[in-house]
């Protein structure tokens, strides 16, 4: 793997979301030099693998860099002792040995990861979270992912299946929670972007003179994504969706300060569009919920790192993994 | 401080109940040489002081070696940055310098945690969790206690608040939680052993006919210790009771597998007299609600320490911080 004397470290991010693949070349200062994308959607295990092979290849061979390692932030419960991606929502990934399989089809040294370790490490390392010992991210998409950087070092739990953070329960007789999840009232079936989404469609039909209502009766799609707009359009209905999300939010927050007592809270993902209208929400609720000292120290702050955060953090997990093994 | 060449280690633990004081001399195997009582009820902070140093002194005095330092378990949130106790629920202790004022007035070197740190340290170094590398533990009595070892080092967070396990909300819009705790619905809230206590009053009173009825109506104070009583002696309804206690310890167990994927998850404290009658129950919720595969790798275990935990721990905390800075 010598390329030369004074190489530049390159290795390849790849973020595999449910519905599209994001790979980069970066370097170790996670500057992004070439991009390769593709569709996911429909895919069975086969040609998923081929396909994320393909996009690997295709940064490679654009990279002016030799690459030395690539790393993959994938939806899913990891099993870090074999590399086996044991169960993913949205991917047809299963009890997979995906770590082998990359190393084999790319020759590469290959690091994988659920997306939001990788996110929250990004977010640690180089985000809105750099500087701090402890921090704790929540990814809210579709799905709550979450990350746990404590003591400067990503925490995965014994197998690398932990930071679950989205599978706290936060309502224990509440509503049954969504993919392979088999928990009810986790926060991640009251809080997340598929949460909001459903409390807007019943807050359109409560409300039909309100904008959203509106909206919705000449036939819009109601998502997180119009509830966002119309809120910061100044409709109140909106914005109280937003806020009855982002204190759940805080009710997720509160748990977590009281656990980890963190320097900082990240929150990013899909429904950060909705910046201080969720943000603020969720911060009045862990001020009156949790415990001191721990409330007063900790900043919750919204993530630096957009829609390239998985594969940023794809990258970071490499840079971290060749340094410890270095 | 020098004592002879040869001279065994012996450290002084000290769990600060908020009903009563044990203080012991320990070697590094923690078996206890000496031990000092003393009753904690009704005293005002600068009493509560004095009776401190003094059960420490008579422990130090009894003591073959010479005590090379002091450790406390605290049922209190502390400022590790500081040595602060900083906020209790059952003494009067609220932002005092702990550590400090122990180091002046014993003339030794004094380490401080929090109580449930404390029995969570001897249960993953010398109880149910030992050869883990992950361990959580639950001290489950009047309130809520927890603790983690993770990567084989107590963790404290950011100024040593962290690990308020009882303090995770499992019901949003639950009941108020208790003592300085502002939180609704926290674990503490539904399911320690105050929680055990006023659900079995009010299936009393709804079941007349049972054990538990009978002898509530007789005069009996419905405690924790009564519920077990009866139902290890057969009595349905008080076996119902600890089971809906066990389900909820079991939603907040779900939560922490998920979220820490540990090897072992502990649970002590005094309702743990009900033993399977309520680690069943929670093993069942678990079983359930967590995710793969961190649900299937994880053992829920009762706690080797009983009332002792808390001074155990307290030591051997002191000969993990000789250890590390050795």
């Amino acid at each position: 793997m010598v390329t030369g004397a004074m190489a530049a470290p390159c290795v390849v991010g790849v973020d595999m979301g449910g519905t599209k693949l994001l790979a980069g070349a970066l370097d170790e200062n996670l500057n992004v030099h070439h991009r390769a994308h593709r569709d996911m959607r429909g895919l069975d295990q086969e040609a998923l693998l081929d396909a994320v092979v393909a996009a690997v290849e295709e940064v490679r061979a654009a990279a002016e860099a030799s690459v030395d390692a690539v790393g993959f932030g994938i939806p899913c419960t990891i099993d870090q002792t074999r590399g086996m991606a044991v169960q993913a929502v949205n991917l047809p990934l299963a009890d997979v040995p995906f770590r082998d399989l990359m190393v084999e089809r790319l020759g590469l040294p290959a690091f994988v990861d659920n997306d939001a370790n990788a996110a929250a490490l990004a977010e640690h390392r180089f985000g809105a979270a750099r500087g701090t010992r402890h921090s704790v991210t929540l990814t809210v998409g579709t799905g709550i992912g979450g990350g746990l950087v404590l003591d400067d070092r990503l925490y995965r739990g014994s197998v690398g299946a932990g930071a679950e953070l989205g599978h706290m329960v936060v309502e224990m007789d509440g509503p049954p929670c969504q993919g392979n999840c088999p928990n009810r009232g986790c926060l991640e079936a009251v809080a997340s972007g598929t949460a909001l989404a459903r409390e807007a469609r019943e807050a359109a039909e409560r409300a039909p003179d309100s904008e959203l209502g509106r909206a919705a009766a000449s036939g819009h799609e109601v998502t997180g994504a119009l509830v966002t707009e119309l809120a910061h359009d100044g409709d109140e209905v909106s914005r109280e969706v937003l806020a009855l999300i982002g204190r759940r939010i805080g009710v997720g927050i509160s748990s977590l300060v009281n656990v980890f007592n963190p320097e900082a809270v990240v929150v990013g993902g899909g429904v950060m569009g909705a910046g201080d209208l969720l943000l603020e929400p969720a911060r009045a609720e862990v001020a009156w919920r949790a415990l001191r000292p721990q409330r007063d120290l900790v900043r919750i702050l919204p993530a630096r790192f957009g829609a390239e955060a998985g594969m940023v953090g794809a990258a970071a997990l490499v840079f971290d993994e060749l340094a410890r093994t270095a």
